[in-house]
């Protein structure tokens, strides 16, 4: 019979206990041996409910009971969680955690930390929800070179865009809508601005090239600025609008950015959509591979948690190798990326066209009826930089990068 | 430094030593040591060719060489590979491989022998080529009951549906061209009349409820009665066809059958096209998971294989545990499995309906415009014995079944 201790009773919480007790016997078979959950802390008490018995109020009941072999950190948040992560592995015990703010500020340490005690620090449930991509990425494409990572990450501004795309409705008034159905936060700024989908593509790089991306150092633009005339020009594309995190490995650097993208249908996320998380990896080996599903929601995330339980209980006593180490990756400069740029500018075909073609070079304008005051083109592939200064010269409304990958 | 040796060097066994050559140095750090290859076991000699310097045609100079702790068996077909591969395991050493119809036969018998011993036996690259999904499966959704695994097993037939559907032509010239192409082979009575996808869906149904599904067992239809007014009827219902294996637990039962069925665009594995292979898996508490990607082909295929080999050097001494025991399976009877069929007879609406309405109760009626002399039509819900039943009053052209599975 394996112990657990879960640190915080809120949603992915909650779902740890239930999925624990549901599939308590699958749980058995896979893990080798019991698994049951004998304390939760939550600064809360839960008067009426099965899990007050379990409920303490003070971590170190938790650090300091012999029984617990593993940690089950979804607290959220970079403190107190660290320090209670830190006290965990320094007790002995092994920790999985669903905080993607905790593993791309300390990942490494984290990892470390276990290593040396011959113990685990497990994250499956950070990215992705319920998708397994940590796992496969540190154990099954172990035979290749990753060349590209491209994911939709975000759940909540997916399901933005979903919507945005499929019914013409404006950003303000899908926000409050998924606010209003619990899919946003009432401070949508962490998913809107594309800070979780930055740290989730930070921790896969770190994962997939074996040094740290500090997360602050990738180029991160939200969702906010789109609008439903982006989408109208996006449809005449044959395009849709996507927030990827996406890191290419081009020469010997590694470029990350998180920013909203025009896809096409023949791009592998094309079809992510809702809430629904897709990520793409692309190995020198074994081409092109995709995972989907839920990437958020209680139970979906708490299946992950509870598989990173597992594996601790099945390798109690040996850690399972990652390649992640704490030295820094030196990013590669955003502005040396060469690709496709769409863009909106004021003014008409007839009298900018040429002011425009000075700056960019040939275009491929693209008009769209109803749309007036303005005329929208693609640029050819040229950097960042370039674009930028010849973005100087032109009266721009909006600028949206194109992602091109597609399935080979 | 971890030596190993490989079993064939055809398609997928050259593909092993061109991956372990170009990402040494990524394999090493994935590894924990450096991975070569010692020696490659083949009836033939390859002359002018560096790789003939570790050429042994005498299996046992590999098995009686204590140097070697990995064995790689990509020779395919059950014997000797079967003799070969326990040989192996019974001198100590772990052994990888990619083949399905091994794994299918004797798959339990060798994790057990891999067990006893404190070894591993695997065989990531034996369903879907380069994809993981042997691996998620055992070690990533085990926190759930699996309920329904579903999948595009095959890519020579999924090349030869593809193709038919979008253009138009008929099963013997697309077979042929995919013949001429290398992706059929010159007997393709494996490929097309399903059994490879039956022995794949095999292995996944074992691995994921535990027991051992005996592919005998499984109800197996190809895919040579597919016509292209098959594709003209599906097209009218916005469905494509493709070779599924698929295996559902309702109740207690779990049911397997690989089969051509229509599926819709809500399904989840409707845009897998050509080549790619496409696994969707229905957890009950993860949900809806998809792993899709390159099914086949030398450099996947090694991927997948050598993603095992790492494995197993960072195992040494540990056997990775799977749920895979020898107890066998007792499959649920697929009669009594209710589904929705798509029909063809002979005749026309004005003067078959009655009698066609009569045998299968309410039906939506399809025609296509061109096809004459015979009408489609979409049942109500019924179980597989229920419409043999009432097929056999009425003048049946084909019938396909379909599958709804969409993602939630």
């Amino acid at each position: 019979m394996a112990k657990i201790a879960v640190l915080g009773y809120g949603t992915v919480g909650s779902g740890v206990v239930e999925v624990i007790e549901t599939n308590y016997a699958s749980i058995a078979k896979r893990a080798g041996e019991e698994v049951e959950v004998k304390s939760v802390l939550d600064l809360r008490d839960f008067p009426g409910d099965p899990i007050q018995e379990k409920i303490v109020h003070d971590v170190d009941i938790i650090i300091n009971d012999p029984e617990i072999d593993v940690v089950v950190e979804v607290m959220g948040g970079i403190e107190p969680a660290f320090t209670f992560v830190k006290k965990a592995l320094e007790a002995g015990k092994s920790v999985c955690t669903s905080n993607k703010a905790l593993v791309a500020a300390h990942g490494p340490e984290l990892l470390a930390m276990a290593k040396a005690r011959n113990l685990n620090f497990m994250f499956e449930a950070s990215v992705g929800g319920g998708i397994p991509i940590i796992r496969p990425l540190n154990q099954s494409l172990t035979a290749d070179e990753i060349t590209q990572i491209t994911g939709i990450l975000n759940g909540t501004t997916n399901y933005i865009l979903t919507k945005m795309s499929k019914e013409g409705s404006s950003y303000e008034d899908v926000l409050k809508e998924a606010q209003e159905l619990g899919y946003a936060e009432r401070n949508p700024e962490a998913d809107v601005e594309g800070y979780d989908a930055c740290r989730k593509i930070a921790i896969l790089t770190s994962l997939a090239f074996g040094s740290t991306v500090n997360f602050e150092e990738v180029c991160t633009e939200g969702i906010t600025k789109i609008s439903t005339e982006d989408f109208k020009y996006a449809e005449k594309l044959g395009c849709v609008v996507k927030l990827l995190g996406t890191s290419k490995k081009i020469g010997d650097k590694v470029y990350a950015i998180t920013a909203p993208f025009l896809i096409d249908a023949t791009h592998p996320l094309y079809n992510v959509n809702d809430v629904l998380n897709g990520i793409y990896i692309n190995g020198n080996v074994i081409g092109d591979v995709m995972f989907f599903g839920a990437g958020a929601g209680k139970l979906p995330t708490a299946s992950a948690v509870v598989a990173d339980v597992v594996d601790c209980v099945k390798h109690k006593g040996t850690n399972v190798m990652t390649v992640w180490t704490s030295e820094k990756m030196q990013l590669g400069d955003i502005n040396d990326v060469e690709r496709y740029f769409f863009v909106r500018v004021k003014g008409s075909v007839d009298k900018n066209l040429a002011e425009v073609e000075k700056a960019f070079g040939d275009i491929d304008v693209v008009e769209v009826e109803g749309i007036d005051g303005e005329f929208g083109f693609v640029t050819a592939p040229m950097t960042e930089k370039a674009f930028n200064e010849a973005a100087a010269n032109v009266d721009m409304i909006n600028r949206i990068r194109l992602d091109k990958t597609s399935l080979s």
